[in-house]
């Protein structure tokens, strides 16, 4: 995995205005209010920056202007609002969120700091950063933060207080773009923010975070005794928490990332084979040893924890 | 999956001579003190009985007695110590479970019930209830608790406070023995009590538990990127926290249990190929109806909890 030390990065040429450094005269508007986006504006409002947010659902900008989480809101993207943005979050889909900024860049104003919250990277930060203009800067990032429920009535900025934020910038970034989408991190608490390259991150992502919701879906789904329910332990719960999957958003990333994913599973079904091997041959050996090495990695993981 | 009902069982005409009814006068001896025969003793001993404990290894006796949860102790088996008990509960690991009982029911006093705490029951209810004499009865149980720690030093009565209890009748059993397991089901204060057959019960756990273990221990070890760990999230904690295993204990499990478990390797297996052949058919309508279908299943799950 290639993480992205500072001062190896190539300077760049691209981008004509710098962003600004953020402080809390600074403008954020988020487009797309939903668990993370809401959260994002729950946090940032805390801290007393100027909120402003954009979502077609007319109910969850009534509700973020209710609770306070931003200051103006609207259903359409407003050219005086994009105009009056210093930075711009992006809480859309990964798809969406390339119309999005195709149809409403020209709104932006010099300078602007573009970031989003997508799951995925690859199939999006190139294109973003290829039409955008070259008076903006697109700095992708991703807060691996969630929950098994979506929306804003659902946001809250703790859920960044024990995750992880990855930065992953390109050649078409800037330092003080970078410091930007850091200092956000920063303020909204993730517990570590770092920086990856844009393919390391989505075999991260697709190991970590896609390959677990496949196993999880694959076990919920694939016995269909309903008298098992009555039995289940902790073990089922544990493996299928996260089978609780918006489908719409989850079924973009896992094609967004599918060669990836698809070689995850690969690697995952050839070790479960790799046991099931173990069991027809009786090889008792071959399994302790296997569960050996299960244990010390995961007593290991528990002491980084 | 075929749950037994009360009355629908066989007269029995074995057992020459019944099981007592469980009362606080009842002298109980536990036989292995490990993680499960340990917190067995600490909450029996706690609602009164009077426990004593055989186990092999002495600082576990010398723990157990030190901590009150026996009142007699011994690493050997004791012919007076044996014959003193009403109740036997078996805390050892299935096969040795077999060679203890051929060895030491000469011991024991006509009346003596036995149960057990095995996590699989095909391979050796049937064995035990051959070879045992006809005036002491073994009814199988599975108290379907554990933690990810073991020894007595790690016991604990309220792990089963939340936990499934199954009993496994067989035509070898009366109706006083199995309400004897039951009722001491009852005072360790299992969340549910339950009857099962001896091969659905088999089933039942090669799906819940050993599969879920065999996923556990596949998804930890089946990619070597150290780097990885910093990047860990809730889903992968969450579907590896079980894979610290007790090899010793978890392979002869898996063993005992080999025909099933590689059944539901299997389809599991498929399900997940199922869901990889969607991601190369870039079939989006398809993942989002496995994706609902197990949002649906868990929040049922989740309702029924």
């Amino acid at each position: 995995m290639t993480e992205i030390m500072a001062g190896n990065r190539p300077v760049n040429k691209l981008i004509e205005k710098k962003a600004l450094e953020l402080n809390r005269e600074c403008k954020i508007l988020i487009v797309g209010t939903g668990l993370i986006g809401g959260s994002y504006a729950m946090g940032l409002s805390r801290k007393g920056y100027d909120v402003s947010a954009i979502d077609t659902d007319a109910d969850s900008i009534a509700f973020g202007l209710e609770k306070g989480y931003f200051r103006r809101g609207s259903t359409e993207a407003q050219p005086d609002m994009l105009a009056a943005a210093d930075i711009v979050v992006i809480g859309l889909y990964p798809t969406t969120l390339l119309k999005w900024l195709e149809d409403n860049q020209q709104y932006l104003r010099p300078g602007t700091l573009i970031t989003d919250v997508s799951g995925v990277k690859s199939s999006i930060v190139d294109k973003a950063q290829s039409f955008l203009r070259r008076d903006v800067e697109f700095c992708a990032s991703h807060p691996m933060a969630g929950r098994e429920v979506s929306g804003i009535r659902n946001a809250d900025w703790r859920i960044f207080r024990n995750a992880n934020f990855i930065i992953t910038p390109t050649a078409g970034n800037t330092a003080e773009g970078i410091a930007t989408v850091r200092a956000l991190a920063e303020e909204l608490e993730f517990k570590t923010i770092r920086e990856l390259d844009v393919y390391a991150h989505d075999r991260m992502i697709g190991f970590l975070s896609q390959l677990t919701h496949a196993i999880a879906v694959s076990l919920m789904t694939c016995n269909d005794d309903e008298d098992l329910a009555a039995f289940t332990g902790d073990s089922f719960r544990d493996l299928t928490r996260i089978a609780r999957i918006n489908d719409v958003m989850w079924s973009e990333l896992f094609l967004l990332n599918r060669d990836i994913l698809m070689e995850n599973i690969d690697q995952f079904s050839a070790e479960l084979g790799r046991l099931r091997g173990m069991l027809e041959q009786n090889d008792r050996d071959g399994l302790r040893q296997m569960f050996r090495k299960s244990t010390e990695r995961r007593a290991q993981f528990d002491a980084g924890k």
